[in-house]
């Protein structure tokens, strides 16, 4: 393992920085995700960023090759850059984990080999971590299976409060505001953008079980009255988007010939930036976190995706409270949490 | 050829907004430039963006792959979106054309070939443009050979001034920024950051024989006095340098098996930003640009990377006038215009 230290050195200490780790940071996700950090997409315009990026010793070269474009784009906010192989050089001190490197799922690969691979990694990189980063470190689990390996980080890292970590399901959140805007642009006859689309939420698992939930939803236009998204979006239309925000993934690979990697690193801004960043975002959004069994039936001890809001507690978070989910939802909502159940019964060796 | 109208229209007349067309869209330079322009990098957070993507129909379903991650990212500047293969609807009422679409060299290919290859495609595109966009649009060429490009795109674009069309060595400038920052760091004895370094130009073409200019270089830091960057930088280390700046493109490729596409963007950002961005830029910058033959000796009627100052003036800029070049910078600079009068010629069929 080498770890490859900068000549770049922090000189700025009379100025807010935070250590920011990636892991799988020579990926395509991490290749898009690493210019909307450093131009200061999430933590503002003037925090620094000390970048430690991780990846495993096969993927050296590529990190080097990563390294060096960052290197040659002059970053204003860049204090402190660390490329390397070695988890304790990437989690020392470290603020807030973004962790991205998983396996992904080959031809012929059964997903509970899948499941057990990736929660083998996610163990090793929380188990760094919890070793050598911040106690307070804020953590993002981005790799699939998100809910499981989140739920085996908060395991491996029990130095760390489980409510400090979460993942990512704010792509499907963001798909589902897109959805949601063409079939009001098509209902109310006007132009409806997908940022103006609001208070949508994704329940459950980051996958085909995830739950789209659009009952508090609203357009909110300047010089217009609000609209609820339920008035104008059947039962049948809804389906019909619950169905396309579970596939969108495959249907990007479809057209791509890749995984999502644009929208996946924009939707880890928005996620950390509502959940961290320097601003008070305006809406709840979603978030998996760690379930105490406590808030609308969803058993404890998995990782779950619910309505969050920006709270002054240390987690940063609390429940979006009082929603009332219908017979449906609470139907669906049953069925992705039986499907984490299953997950977490798989993992079990990694979350002793 | 498909035209794929996108279902998002202009509501917001009342606000500026800008027509920015990107050729290439599919390919890897675009996908990490268009987060950075629908994040407000280069025209603002105020300014709308209407986004048009060209590619070339063998690309059509990797551009809608793109497209739909564009429309999962909930862009609040996004107005209009249009992916598409037609160079008319692709360049209609274009405000600024970022040209990045063009051949790759394949094994067995002459040098020759690729000039006349892309002096195809970049006639087309230009063409398009002429007819169809703006006549005060803004050019910026990335494709390589991206000087002799941007002549072939001036000739083929009549409508539209000469000196509204520029080429990207941005790239070039940053690197070299990077690597007087390092050996600045190393004799001063303490850090300088790449993003410190002033005043450092490219002259001639983007290639091989471009000439990297640290004459006039800057080191700017706060709360110290300005360092000269040619008093703490030896001839040979100079050499040394224009060298690393003349090859780190191929020592890119070498580690991350694919041509550099994130500082690539951010080059363009930069670019784009300091030429016709809201904000006047502090310092010269780097841009290839057409010569009339008036201006250090460049032969006239080829494009030529200068440091240029923002003007008032319709193109947008001048050149910055008054610097001494000594002999050595005088005779590269010669090498690089001999190399582009010769690449001018190789694809004279297409200038006329």
């Amino acid at each position: 393992m080498t770890s490859m230290e900068s000549s770049i050195q922090q000189n700025c200490n009379d100025q807010p920085s935070v250590i920011v780790t990636i892991t799988g940071a020579a990926g395509r996700i991490a290749y898009s995700l690493i210019p909307l950090v450093l131009n200061g997409k999430i933590f503002g315009d003037h925090c620094g960023i000390h970048l430690r990026l991780l990846d495993i010793p096969e993927a050296e070269n590529k990190l080097w090759g990563v390294r060096m474009e960052i290197e040659d784009s002059c970053y204003p906010l860049l204090r402190t850059l660390v490329s390397t192989t070695n988890p304790r050089d990437a989690f020392q001190a470290c603020d807030v984990a973004i962790l991205i490197g998983g396996f992904p799922r080959l031809p012929g690969m059964e997903r509970k080999d899948l499941l057990i691979k990736n929660a083998q990694s996610i163990r090793l990189q929380a188990i760094a971590l919890n070793e050598f980063g911040n106690p307070n470190a804020k953590v993002l689990v981005v790799a699939n299976p998100a809910n499981t390996n989140c739920l085996v980080a908060i395991k491996s890292a029990p130095k760390i409060p489980p409510q400090n970590f979460t993942c990512l399901t704010r792509l499907d959140q963001e798909r589902l505001r897109g959805f949601c805007a063409k079939k009001l642009s098509a209902s109310l006859n006007r132009t409806v953008f997908s940022h103006e689309v609001h208070k949508l939420y994704i329940l459950g698992n980051h996958s085909t079980t995830q739950v789209a939930y659009i009952g508090t939803g609203e357009v909110i236009q300047a010089n217009k009255s609000p609209v609820k998204v339920e008035d104008f979006i059947s039962e049948e239309e809804y389906n019909e988007v619950l169905h396309k925000v579970q596939n969108r993934g495959a249907e990007i690979i479809k057209a791509l010939q890749l995984s999502s990697a644009l929208s996946a690193a924009e939707a880890i801004v928005s996620h950390l930036k509502d959940w961290i960043g320097p601003e008070i975002p305006q809406y709840p959004f979603s978030m998996g976190i760690y379930s105490d069994g406590n808030v609308y039936g969803v058993p404890e001890n998995v990782v779950y995706s619910l309505p969050c809001m920006r709270s002054n507690n240390s987690s940063g978070y609390t429940v979006l409270r009082g929603l009332c989910f219908n017979e449906n939802i609470q139907t669906l909502m049953k069925i992705t949490a039986d499907e984490l159940i299953n997950e977490r019964n798989q993992v079990e060796d990694y979350i002793l």
